[in-house]
């Protein structure tokens, strides 16, 4: 019986292995009242369901004649949101999709559900930055690195003109075109600079993770390597008063590393939902005592931004009574939402709005 | 006995949907030996499989006690390779490896063998140009569109040289990211730069996939918004002895159809295993009576590329025939090898030699 059971049990799995001629599906389909059709194509597939930020549990598609699984959702609230199928237990991005999010642990797809009026990131007939791919040369991580770097509408490398730069880092596990890609800075900046809310800026978003080396080694990369490299290829002010720092998560956490124990360096200090859990951060604050009023007359704006719901949120307010305690000005933004990049781009679009003024 | 196989099958599928923490794994593992590891973590697959483009057929991978799927392969001749697994009937990117195919329709990833010597794609310690991503309006596709531009090393926005363009297509399906991310233009190019073998200039990538319009719109979004768009915002030489057209597959019959009906804007037209099977390449071509003289005196350059493995092979002989019984002064390069984006790389590298020369 139990021979029987295997034998049935391999047939219908080898079965179901042989290499299928995939259709091109319309996935993800938005509809005009928000809703939002996924589409999955598999003959064999037993179990499909789709798992995604604006949606409270997975949900089950169904499967038609011709092998389309499918699930509507919604009505959704506007905004950008990652996704993932899960076929039979195997997680993968929407085939269909062309946006993915860029990360090294995961494969997600990207959904932007525009609704009827622009949102701060969406694309806009305003004047568009651009986005340089470029490498460096590190001496202190022995290496060339990536770094993303925007500029914005009407720069002239060689012009009168002189900019501030913010220095934005990505999430553990992200890449250089986190930021972009899924964060849309780039667009949120376009948009900022075209309703005058924002000074325009050059934003460098450089690749945070330096493993196998000691994640100190990218607080030095940072000062050391990246700051001279942009101040002698672009046309930017080179006062600490002119440079910034932000960064998500495990990029929140590098800011507070590299913005606090840098202050002749930067002026700005904006954190988001910072994960503070690292060997780097208990050295630099386990046992910190600034010089308050100093650190206070150098920090133009140190922010820490999180969401009610975020899962370090009870972290986050302890390194608020922290820096506090310590005799810091520090400004918060507690708002609703949790660890995603949907609240991420609210934080960066605050900070655009604050910096340099 | 059916409900009872029946109950037990959904029990082994359903209880293989619980969420399982994925573990980071090295996938994929170069050897110094050109030997590739690659790796995926399921404690629940039945059937892991890799598929890729240094492989005859897929290639079976095991499971290890921790849920590991592994599977060694090669020597693997050093080259940048697109490869997926099938888990279970489902094919997907690998999950550890950030490197990403981009393309509308799979998801794939990239391996990079680099060998012992430096390859024309690799990485090295040459000046780097840097590739701009940027938006351009078109009015003749009422859109914003996308397009990368690679500017060489030393570039200068406002200095006294003026660049010729390359403007380059991806293929069927894939989009403006292609040519970089797997087809490494802009490394190519700074190599080339670097040891003096092309003359440096500007590589314009745009999107290509112009649907639901016809095709042709995209000849029309390229002669009337695109080139205009980069005379308008770089320093380039504006004639058209100093602007070619290249493209790969569907690119390669996109480049035919805008460069040899467009001689007044391009001089050079190098096109790369081009699919030809459209109503567009029909109408330009089925019944077409060129002047012959005027052609060849206009076409500096005139090009088709083919590997001799490729599934398009035969159709690409025939074009190269027609082509040649209209009097067209055309030079071929039939190589080794099939309709794969090493190929594409070492056409690209042939004509970036011999463009603008």
């Amino acid at each position: 019986m139990k021979r029987y059971l295997l034998i049935l049990f391999i047939t219908l799995i080898g079965g179901s292995l042989k290499a299928q001629r995939v259709p091109t599906l319309n996935s993800p389909e938005v509809h005009p009242d928000n809703k939002v059709t996924f589409r999955y194509f598999s003959r064999t597939a037993e179990n499909v369901m789709l798992s995604g930020e604006f949606l409270e549990k997975p949900a089950s598609m169904s499967k038609d004649t011709s092998g389309v699984w499918s699930v509507t959702v919604g009505p959704v609230k506007p905004d950008v949101y990652p996704y993932s199928f899960t076929v039979d237990n195997v997680q993968l991005a929407d085939p269909n999709n062309t946006y993915i999010f860029a990360n090294e642990r995961f494969k997600r797809s990207i959904v932007d559900i525009p609704g009827s009026k622009p949102l701060i990131h969406s694309l806009q007939n305003v004047p568009h930055g651009k986005i340089d791919y470029r490498y460096y040369k590190s001496t202190a991580l022995d290496t060339l690195r990536r770094a993303l770097v925007y500029t914005p509408p009407g720069f002239d490398i060689n012009g009168k003109t002189k900019y501030p730069v913010l220095y934005l880092v990505h999430g553990g596990s992200d890449t250089e075109e986190t930021w972009t890609k899924v964060g849309r800075a780039n667009l949120i900046a376009d948009n900022l600079i075209a309703s005058g809310k924002m000074v325009p800026m050059i934003i460098v978003m450089p690749y945070g993770n330096v493993r196998p080396r000691p994640m100190a080694d990218f607080t030095k990369d940072v000062v050391s390597q990246l700051v001279p490299f942009i101040e002698a290829n672009y046309p930017v002010l080179k006062d600490r008063q002119h440079r910034a720092i932000a960064g998500f998560s495990v990029g929140g956490g590098q800011t507070l590393n590299i913005g606090l124990t840098n202050t002749e360096t930067f002026a700005y200090v904006c954190s988001y939902a910072p994960y503070t859990a690292t060997e780097e951060f208990r050295n630099n604050f386990a046992n910190w005592s600034p010089d308050s009023g100093l650190m206070n007359s150098r920090l133009k704006l140190f922010t820490i931004s999180v969401g009610t719901d975020d899962f370090l949120y009870e972290s986050v307010k302890q390194n608020i009574s922290m820096f506090k305690e310590k005799g810091l000005d520090l400004k918060t933004y507690i708002v609703p939402g949790g660890h995603t990049w949907m609240n991420c781009k609210l934080y960066l679009a605050t900070t655009l709005q604050e910096i340099f003024k």
